[in-house]
């Protein structure tokens, strides 16, 4: 068994002569590394870390990998826009052709010089924050002037910065000035000191991004200065324990204070072991870590924030607070990071939070000239939709299904997890990591839902079983197999999978997915009947989330997670939202964008739309071969998609 | 044996016909009530509270009692230095006579009319930067506008305040706006919001003066709006474990973190216990204590605040920092009064502290005219000297002796303790409490010095013994008590005291006094020289101190523990350093006034002064009778003062 894992690139040289160049490589692999391998001259003077241009390529051809924040500081937004990228940063998540930039000709040089590009960064100048001061205090030795250790402090610095010394530094002053023979380091962030070293420490300025999410929590560890990302640590949320989505959480914890820090403390140790994660891999002391920029749906930011959510859970849903919060590590507390300051990016609404502001930043949709969608896939989904004339937004309570949750067999996409799969005379499975099977990841579930859709082996109603007409090859249909009340298709057997158990999709796995895409498609149905824009107009459909691998597109599609939109249309930006964090967190000029984003977007509550409940229902089926969902309209309330269907032979779909 | 706790008062009154009342009455009672006992009508309209001026009077002769803050608050400086008290604020010190204030004479309005007390209040306008901001909240229910909790306390607010809400409170919100029908009161410090809470609770606005001796913790607790004193408690400083002066301490835990914790820890405790004991007393709840200012030396101030006082034993002996500091309860931390702002007084230098710069603000000496001496006497000593020209310190550090430290029978100025003598054909003790003596205290001390100087009973070196002439009287010799090695003078025999044994001053105590007094007097000399002011230059000296009792100054000046200065040119000013604290605590104004007060206090070394030596030598000396102590030279440098004398007889002084 087993699809490839791997995907074709074809580099392209404009050199003299000019040549083309078949590589395959493995998906998730860096374009620069797959170039390397098969021997092409990428340059990478930076040695592949994301801080030069030289390695730059410009995708012509196949899907566009998200910009990560390194393309957006060397390369640009426009450039980005204009499908450039750092081979460097750039994973491989399908077959494409690569335009190698070239880099002598004069052409290219008249495309991406310094200059071009420079006004291109003009959109991102890195600008954290976070500033450090090295000075030479003389210590008071005998003479009256300074007359305490804190004056000699300020005068030392007094060229640089002015202000309040906060107690807790004032009580490190005497000792720090006392050793290095006086060399200090003040380091500031908004002006505001927020740490004293002894000796010259500025080569060192560290932040981290966070993206919170019910299932998953993401954070990277970015260098300052450079952008240049050190570290990429993930998680599960340990909340999850407490239940999985938002909704269960809440009411775990209502108006309880002991189990509302249960909670708290669980997600405070996950990010505390995230940081101390990431400066291993970095190898770099937490100290040097400053700055902190945390987004997340609105539940998880009042937990991390140690907000009451229990008015989350009762109309009229509303936060604590919408505003963005700056708050010192110390009186968070976040022991990790001690000298950090940790900004929580603002919110929209009780169910529209932070990371929809920060997935909004990181696409530009409110600088958009046509309207776009922005869907952000996760347990605790949201859509906006909309231009720089008007964003509205509204959440999609998806439930952890395409993360792996509340499916028999789900898992996260990592080691072992069915990422996809092709169905031939039999089934192929791609497995992450290239081994047997352990369970199947979000992307993994959808694309065998298409591909049991095409098979008719689902009809569009969801029931999973044997067509009448029996037009299916003999293998598939013997992975149909019966079970006591209900019926499943086996994706891997007990001998080929990792764990000697079968791995299967149930009847129960397809009922979850069917509300989990009702709830993105309903969502995003009724923000187009809102704004009054049908699905022609939507230029594009950027898709965001932390799934970790991508979804098939074509799948999405065939299964009506996604409206009918030309496959072109629909982009990847990757996690959004940790893009935005990240984007917070080397730009403050970006993380005050983020707050008249937060200011400007307009909620719909969706269960208000008085054409929620059908469209809700509607959206639960799936197309008909080369029917769009939004036309189909097979099921009604009545028939509960929870309510396992006989595993009988039933009327065929497919002829 | 015991002489008269009790002193007499003529009280005046100039109504129609005009009279006078003598009145025998307890020392430390108030006039008003010594008035009431006795007939004299004197009007109370507040009930003897402070908070009207109808019980005012004047003391036309004898010693003024220091001015309360209520007597600044409603008859104002000018009042105060026309030697106007209000008699219910006013504690019997001394024989003394008294004008009560004519209400009904055009005289008397012409001098106390409203409009010339308005004038003299000016100068104290009760601010204390504590406001109170009472709204009704409008809690969301339904609406999406307010947006958020925070939107909506905030809305409420905006027409009396804006600003940011600290994490802290933000957590509160929810909870505090759904109670008492959404009616809510912000408190806000400097415009910062530091308190919210349910209900209206407008009306309860407290704070607390403290003055952190070496030995004594004095604190007092205040209506923020009117001033009127709610509570005074005070307790020994626990630190005393660890070290009778600053020296000791900083020695005990220099460059010890832990043992810093411990000092620090104390004192906390001792605060947090002062806090609850004053607001019991005043019946209030400590969270309605919103501001709290802090006095001390630099050490107790660095140890309060958390800085290592390791510096402060060491030659430049610089503090952290000089600056005045607010740090919120919870920061610093202070649990007892989690809503209050610690406001920290600023420091001069090292060994002079903000308890200098609080009693130089109490006793206005940096608007003076002409040059006067502040001298506050405590175990760490200081002495200012100047006018508004400019004004000098010095460190004065006598040790505990006269708060009873150091001394064989010692104690404070409570139940038990000798506190004065009369020397007669034998000993006459007036003893706090009129109960039988059970030690001495610090005015005792120098009182019985005093008296065994003019008996020829302790001679101008200091020795204690039978003078030669035996010209003393039976039972006065009899009470000298030959020891071991030494002699001692006998003040109450084990049947007259309280605890069966003997009361003695020893010839140690002698040379405890000793060293104590000359520290003082030294220092204003030093002091007096450098700014070149001979004695009798000085208008006034301004006698402070936290004795408890008052010491008698004609035994004050016999010990020469003062420089020779006409009795009435030497005032008490009682506790000055809670006075400016009470100042600060009450007005924020004042509070600035003692940032440019220590910026404009000049500090002398005494020990850079190159006739320190042997002033302080000069200084351990008594005078001859009729001899000021700057002309009395009989020892020198070899005659150490530490060294045992014989008890045989010797030289007669008296005759």
């Amino acid at each position: 068994m087993g699809i490839s894992e791997r995907a074709q690139i074809s580099f392209l040289d404009s050199g003299e002569p000019p040549s083309t160049t078949k590589v395959s490589a493995k998906l998730g692999q860096s374009l620069m590394s797959a170039a390397h391998e098969a021997g092409i001259a990428i340059e990478a003077t930076c040695g592949g870390r994301g801080r030069c241009r030289s390695c730059r390529v410009k995708i012509l051809d196949g899907e566009v990998p998200p910009a990560t924040l390194q393309d957006e500081v060397q390369i640009g937004r426009e450039g980005v826009r204009e499908r450039f990228r750092l081979s460097c940063q750039t994973k491989l998540i399908n077959d494409c052709s690569v335009l190698i930039a070239p880099p002598r000709t004069e052409a290219g040089h008249q495309i991406l010089s310094t200059a071009s590009w420079a006004q291109a960064n003009s959109q991102l100048i890195l600008d954290s924050g976070v500033k450090k001061h090295v000075a030479t205090i003389a210590v008071p030795s005998g003479a009256l002037d300074p007359a305490s250790d804190c004056e000699a402090f300020l005068e030392a610095l007094k060229e640089q910065w002015h202000g309040d010394v906060p107690l807790l530094l004032l009580k490190k002053i005497p000792e720090v000035i006392r050793s290095n023979g006086g060399v200090i380091t003040a380091t500031t962030f908004a002006d505001e000191l927020i740490s004293i070293e002894p000796g010259d420490t500025s080569a060192s300025k560290y932040g981290m991004a966070f993206d919170i999410g019910t299932t998953t929590i993401a954070a990277t560890l970015l260098d300052l200065d450079t952008g240049e990302q050190r570290a990429a640590v993930r998680m599960m949320n340990p909340q999850a324990t407490y239940g999985a989505d938002i909704l269960s959480r809440i009411a775990f914890a209502q108006f309880d204070a002991k189990k509302q820090t249960r909670l708290r403390s669980s997600i405070l140790t996950a990010i505390n072991t995230l940081i101390h994660d990431a400066c291993r891999e970095a190898d770099i002391a937490a100290t040097q870590i400053y700055k902190i920029v945390i987004t997340g749906n609105t539940c998880m930011h009042h937990i991390v924030v140690g907000l009451d959510p229990s008015h989350l859970g009762m109309a009229p849903y509303n936060p604590v607070t919408r505003s963005s919060l700056v708050i010192g590590a110390r009186e968070l507390p976040l022991k990790s990071a001690p000298n950090a300051r940790i900004c929580f990016l603002p919110i929209v609404a009780g169910f529209v939070g932070a990371d929809t502001v920060a997935a909004a930043l990181a696409t530009r949709i409110h600088e958009s000239d046509e309207v776009r969608l922005l869907v952000d896939i996760g347990t605790n989904g949201e859509v906006v939709l909309g231009s720089r004339e008007k964003l509205i937004a509204c959440s999609a309570p998806a439930g952890p299904t395409f993360e792996g949750g509340q499916v028999e067999h789900g898992m996260r996409a990592s080691l072992g997890a069915i990422e996809g799969v092709s169905f031939g005379a039999d089934v192929s499975c791609r497995v992450v990591g290239n081994v047997p099977p352990i369970g199947i990841c979000g992307s993994g579930l959808i694309d065998t839902v298409a591909k049991l859709l095409d098979a008719g082996l689902v009809d569009p109603s969801g029931v999973l079983g044997q067509p009448e007409c029996k037009n299916v090859s003999p293998p598939l249909a013997a992975r149909l197999s019966e079970l006591e009340d209900s019926v499943a298709f086996v994706l891997a057997s007990a001998q080929e999978s990792g764990h000697g158990n079968e791995i299967t999709i149930t009847q129960k796995d397809l009922r979850q997915l069917q509300l989990a895409k009702a709830a993105i498609l309903c969502a995003i149905e009724v923000l187009q009947s809102v704004m009054k824009v049908p699905t022609g107009q939507v230029s594009e459909l950027m898709l965001a989330g932390g799934f970790g691998n991508y979804i098939a597109i074509p799948s999405a599609l065939r299964i009506a997670l996604l409206p009918a939109l030309p496959e072109d249309r629909i982009t990847y930006v990757g996690n959004a939202a940790l893009t935005g964090a990240q984007l917070a967190l080397v730009s403050e000029a970006e993380r005050k964008e983020a707050d008249v984003i937060a200011r400007s977007i307009e909620h719909v509550e969706l269960a208000d739309h008085p054409d929620f409940e059908q469209l809700f229902v509607t959206a639960l089926g799936f197309p008909e071969p080369d029917i769009p969902a939004a036309k189909h309209e097979d099921m009604t309330v009545n028939e509960k998609p929870n309510s396992a269907p006989s595993p009988a032979l039933r009327k065929c779909t497919c002829c």
